[in-house]
């Protein structure tokens, strides 16, 4: 018996039909189901496919043992989470060491920022095949009906969680901006867009994609707190014929 | 009678199996598709879709008039492209008016760095619908088997037709680079990653997800002039527990 295939496939922003045909196979054929969620949750991973599995497919739910609780900067932060992967990665080599295929539901695409890349390197051994997929951005983008960039616009992709001086520079120097991670850091975002003179050209999308889409001038966004599912985009201006 | 959507359709980096679902039915049911193509090519758009059309679809090819016969820094580029552009939204207008919808064939996702942009800008009085896809940067990195971002790496998409000396500065500065437009400013992106210090972390992929996929050290590869499917990858070494 030969040992099985682990695939990190990616789901894609949000809505099921924008995933690839090869991943809507993988899934619906899937006997090996394993995705993250955050403890007490039933997960965003999972909700996407909702519907779409075999009966009896088995599933693995994989539950971050911190989120938010501690920063990241804490020591404790890193040696927890290598510790949940450690262990995360034991089941599913267990699984492939049986024989069995696993699917391992990503959401967005899983080589851009997602939480499949820490099973990816601990599994250098295993046959592992990666499904690329739409990300979260092209959602976002493509939900405020205005292409993000033209002719030679340089697009810069930043994570919410960097400092407010950092935010800023990167921000002046980009045609076109994404910004990701945003939760509690959506205030810190709005004011380093603030100080570049950019809040008037970004829009906060939420839940891209899914039903509860929400497209908004972040400068008339009230909240303080943006949900898991949030992009700030700023579009670029360039080249157009 | 009421007049037809345009839809953009983005087909994602070259696979068929990585088209969305949504996708893949648009193509497969429409009666009318459209899809840009140098002239005296069969154009890339158009095979992706290969044996996938209705026998009864109506093709509509959109030649491009110039491509890289003119360089665009010169004025008369731009007065040809918009006369073209506009020949198309006239084609695609016609249709929509006589309550045909219409499948514009777009590799890549649509809003980003795509000529779908040129149609969906000019029609804004018709109902244009824009389907996203996996861009071709995600199918590059996937084909590097390796994440392209971490943590709070900052990603810079960048265009090889920049000024060597932005190319040198923008690379410095980012943690995750992707650069697009290669051709024939691939030996200026060699330069600038160089003179940085950044070639010998650079991967050069060509035709990702196709059968002709390559995977390369940039430093490594002897060609001076990309296929226009490449695109130069480096990866983020941001925060991992």
């Amino acid at each position: 018996m030969s040992a099985g295939t682990i695939y990190g496939v990616g789901l894609g922003p949000g809505d099921p039909e924008l995933m690839s045909v090869r991943a809507d196979r993988l899934v619906r054929d899937a006997r090996h189901v394993a995705f993250f969620r955050k403890a007490g949750r039933s997960g965003q991973a999972r909700a996407i496919v909702a519907g779409m599995l075999r009966p009896d497919a088995a599933e693995i739910a994989m539950e971050y043992p911190v989120t938010t609780e501690i920063r990241f900067s804490d020591p404790r932060y890193n040696a927890i989470l290598s510790q949940f992967y450690e262990g995360c990665v034991a089941r599913l080599r267990d699984l492939a060491d049986a024989g069995h295929d696993v699917v391992v539901l990503c959401e967005g695409d899983p080589f851009f920022y997602g939480s499949f890349m820490h099973l990816h390197s601990r599994l250098t051994d295993l046959r592992v095949e990666t499904v690329p997929a739409i990300t979260g951005m092209s959602g976002a983008w493509t939900a405020t009906d205005s292409p993000v960039t033209w002719g030679d616009d340089v697009l810069t992709v930043l994570m919410g969680t960097l400092p407010e001086d950092e935010l800023a520079r990167r921000m002046a120097g980009s045609d076109a901006l994404v910004v990701m991670k945003l939760g509690r850091n959506l205030d810190r975002v709005r004011r380093a867009l603030e100080r570049v003179g950019r809040l008037g050209a970004a829009w906060l999308v939420e839940y891209a994609t899914m039903p509860k889409e929400r497209v908004i001038r972040l400068a008339e966004a009230g909240e303080t707190v943006a949900p898991y599912f949030a992009i700030v985009v700023v579009h670029g201006q360039g080249r157009r014929p």
